[in-house]
């Protein structure tokens, strides 16, 4: 069964060396929190997460879900668990004082997340679509609705979900047919229709669930500038807030998964039921866009957390089981065979997830900084740009963070042979799980298109030309040091490529437009990378400057740099071969006919 | 639920264009096979598949296999199927005809493996670890072995297992400790252990099953020189032939895996279970050996069967599901969207595992080919290299093929979007298949390591250097062809790359042995890459050859080179990358220290 240690020290060398955000005094709201408060609650989120969550991790996937009579009932212990979820407030940390919440940033919100989903993704799930359905409201909903719902979505009394997909109508919500109608009752509408893969959709853990549900009204426009959203409860509520009668939906089935068979992933049958306008008509699809960067990175952390779980389970392993020995020598005379640590495959296997799980949590924290600023900063223009900078990165915390960290899963299973194949070990539980990141909220290629096609092209690379003068600057500034060398190197040349590959998509993208599809999943790796190189980068730089400056944790800090490095001669060097998928495979992917398939 | 189209084109444009076998006339028994018994012993198989192996495939998965009362049961329908599998005589094909085989080569039989494991991995297994049990007892057993067991073992009437791994012993079979004693009776030994993951090591599709085990004798030397192979039947066969007692073995428990649940990979245990030697005692491993090249061919055919159902399936699925719209324009108006197919990361994915499905597909023939040579052929001296070649690409078809196998099932499930993630679109049943490809038969890490230790550095790269002399020999009996520049160039690049990372290693490996292994997953991926380069690059000369003498199948032909040039721009890039990943980055992997992990 695996076993987890929160990443406490990562965080707070994130939070406090890496990114310095108890600085960020312009921001609203961050002069009331410190390390100590950080510690204190990322510690309290480590313990609840390893000893509540991580023991209904595995149990939850053998049993899953179970739809009897109409009502799903949650795996063994989730409801348990879900009330001290709720009784302890870790669904509030980041949501609005007004309604009950703590008012916490991103910045700290996210590794609370990454925390819940190491340790059970599927349970992580059920708050995670609730804070979902809390944003949509507390971004577009009426006072009336917020007064309504707001303060049991915080506290996690009552759920939420989101109700897009249809069996017909994924990726393209112009196709949708849930209709709404009016219905008796000032605001109130009638929703008809069936979505499928709701995730948290029903379940026996709240008393009740407030659907959030994309329709059509009868005028509707056609196609997306016609879908509007609503807020549907399972239960009907009363003007006191107490629970009326049901309404009309029920999850008509339960999807059978590759994973995350601890969520419950329903049908839903919506036959006339009762809900309400969140935000103007017909102005739905916008509602979902505001939450996107949000969700996405939420879907990020995802990729991150079942990446770490995994990376230390399978190094665990690695330095206890015996098998062969080192090629140049014994190592441990002792025993009967070398820890199969000693064997370089193993160590390329887990220096890989390693160097991409620091660097992409570094990159978490960084966009989550993004999203604080653009909601919390004092100077407009500021807020403004870290907007920009956190839409231009969605696709990457969200593409390629899952991307990488499905790659990750599956060689942190490699390290156990044949046990990494067997339910008992948990690491086929990991993979299977995390996959689904790479599909939801916007499948990956999706992502990349959103990328190369709004992020880049439409913004004229305006945003991104910002970002790369982050990164010039790191390079100026580290530039004089002589030990930053071999990162600034590794950063130049991967940044070098994806000038080339914006280059070379911005001149051909004219004369023949599918050519930004064709190139839209390297692209994205090829920023990814270099995105995780600059972590990596400003990394190095502040672990030489605490070394420098004289440190007890001395092993801590030569680790960031050995891993650095590592990133630079492993990961970095990745974007060569992209760019050159790009220049030589994207025309020839465009002028391949149907029939040649 | 997938269907499938057994790719029969493919076979003879590879058998007959492109490997010429009706030409191998030097090769004992090719005479007696041409076009019309290979087509029609393929399409036999073909139906074979399509219609009985293919309907049990998600059934199977679903139901898996039950131990009640001591006895495996195989999932429902099964054992009818595998009667007729019997009857039909497909397990006889590539057998000696002295035991009631057709004598097939390989290099048909290989064709055969691929459309059984694309429509049902989990029962192709069943047959196919009888195949490696009838190999063993072929080439190593007595005379008195080959009589009881091979006739039996040939048409399927028995089974066979291998029974290697056990809980602590898995790549390092020395540490293995099943025993064996000398037992009443002329050539009887009793053996006694626990063995795990021993694929269909209990069912009720067969009256018998034959157990190779691997186990120590008493006076065994220590390590992998003191290992001894038994053949240990699940009943005793009497003098006659007849089935007597049932030995003390059984199957203590079913394990819990990713998937292939159809077959039961069971926990085996011996109770001085009465065996008999196959080959010299202490001489276990090495017949485990000369094995190796045929069961690794085997499983790398997994990884091209698995990934071409599922190309298949997402093409269907892409040109059938409609979302969204072209971005050069509407492709199809009278449509509420277009095809996915139109979607430049959507041919991005499908080009990918065409490219990697015909290029690994005419691979397979060829080592089949080498491996029928090295059998077969009049000359010693030519049978010798034949070998050689075929056991330095041992790794390529089995740790390169199942690798890139996997990701293209990942690649053809992310098709699908979220139709991809549950089950009864049969996609993740693919992926969680073909996992086990990646670790079984020795995991692709021991593969790689077997490539750059014992088939290049101990070789001192000659069999390496004859290859690329056939390498050669293409460029430069096409280099004149202005047609043919494209491919050739792909082709000189990466085996550049691969010239340039041979050297590399060999001239670190010396002072700092762990290179070795620090660098082998990306020197295997290197070298399959280019081996696929060379065959797309035969494979466009070929074409071109075709077209020029004129056609009626000139779409085929076209298809062929489109996809050479694809491959040329998408995968023989990938080379440089990871060339530049073991020039940097293996010398940092060998000083990383455990406590900087």
């Amino acid at each position: 069964m695996p076993t987890y240690q929160a990443p406490l020290r990562d965080y707070q060398f994130v939070l406090n060396e890496l990114l310095n955000i108890y600085q960020e005094t312009e921001l609203k709201g961050f002069d009331e929190i410190d390390a100590d408060l950080s510690d204190a609650i990322l510690q309290g989120v480590a313990d609840f997460a390893t000893e509540i969550m991580l023991p209904l991790n595995s149990s939850g996937d053998v049993e899953g879900c179970k739809l009897l009579d109409g009502a799903v009932i949650a795996p063994k212990g989730f409801k348990e668990a879900y009330k001290q979820y709720v009784e302890n407030g870790w669904g509030t940390l980041t949501c609005d004082p007004e309604f009950g919440g703590q008012g916490l940033p991103e910045v700290i919100g996210v590794f609370a997340t990454e925390m819940k989903t190491s340790t059970n993704m599927a349970f992580a799930m059920y708050p995670g679509l609730t804070h979902g359905a809390y944003s949509a409201i507390h971004v577009h909903g009426s006072d009336a609705l917020k007064q309504k719902y707001l303060e049991k979505l915080v506290t996690g009394e009552w759920t939420g979900t989101m109700n897009l997909t249809e069996s017909h109508a994924g990726t393209d919500l112009a196709l949708l047919r849930t209709k709404a109608v009016e219905a008796e009752g000032e605001g109130l509408f009638a929703i008809s229709g069936e979505k499928i893969f709701i995730s948290s959709g029903d379940h026996d853990l709240a008393e009740n669930i407030i659907h959030l549900v994309l329709a059509r009204l009868p005028d509707a426009p056609e196609g997306v500038k016609g879908i509007s959203l609503f807020a549907v409860p399972k239960f009907l509520v009363n003007a006191d807030g107490s629970l009326g009668a049901a309404n009309t939906l029920c999850a008509s089935a339960l999807e059978h998964k590759m994973g995350i068979h601890g969520n419950s992933t329903c049908v839903m049958n919506f036959d006339g039921a009762i809900g309400e306008l969140v935000g103007d008509a017909h102005q739905g699809l916008r509602a979902m866009f505001t939450m996107m960067n949000q969700a996405r990175l939420a879907v990020g952390v995802q990729g991150l957390g079942v990446s770490e779980i995994a990376y230390q389970n399978a190094l665990i392993y690695a330095k206890d089981r015996i098998q062969g020995r080192g090629l140049s020598g014994v190592k441990a005379p002792e025993m009967a065979a070398d820890p199969i640590l000693v064997h370089g495959d193993v160590r390329r296997m887990l220096m890989s997830q390693k160097a991409f799980n620091e660097g992409a949590r570094a990159m978490m924290g960084q966009q989550a900084l993004w999203l604080d600023k653009a909601e919390r900063h004092n100077d407009p223009e500021k807020a403004k740009q870290a907007s920009k900078l956190a839409a231009l990165f969605t696709p990457i915390v969200k593409g390629f963070v899952t991307d990488r960290g499905f790659n990750a899963c599956v060689d942190a299973q490699q390290v156990f042979g044949g046990h990494g194949y067997i339910h008992e070990w948990g690491m086929e539980q990991f993979v299977r799980d995390i996959r689904i990141a790479m599909i939801y909220e916007g499948t990956n290629g999706v992502q990349a298109l959103d990328l190369v096609g709004r992020k880049i092209l439409s913004d004229k690379a305006a945003t991104l030309m910002q970002w790369s003068g982050l990164v010039k600057q790191v390079i100026a500034e580290n530039m004089a040091n002589e030990q930053m060398k071999p990162y600034i190197a590794g950063l130049m040349d991967s940044s070098g490529d994806l000038e080339k590959a914006t280059q070379f998509i911005a001149t051909h993208a004219e004369k023949n437009p599918d050519i930004l599809g064709a190139a839209s999943m390297a692209y994205m790796q090829i920023l990814g990378i270099t995105a995780l190189a600059w972590m990596w980068t400003r990394t190095a730089s502040t672990a030489l400057a605490a070394l420098e400056a004289g440190t007890t944790e001395a092993e801590f800090y030569q680790g960031k740099l050995k891993t650095a490095k590592f990133y630079m001669g492993y990961w970095a060097v990745q974007t060569r071969s992209l760019r050159k998928q790009i220049e030589a495979s994207s025309e020839q992917l465009t002028q391949f006919e149907e029939c040649d398939f």
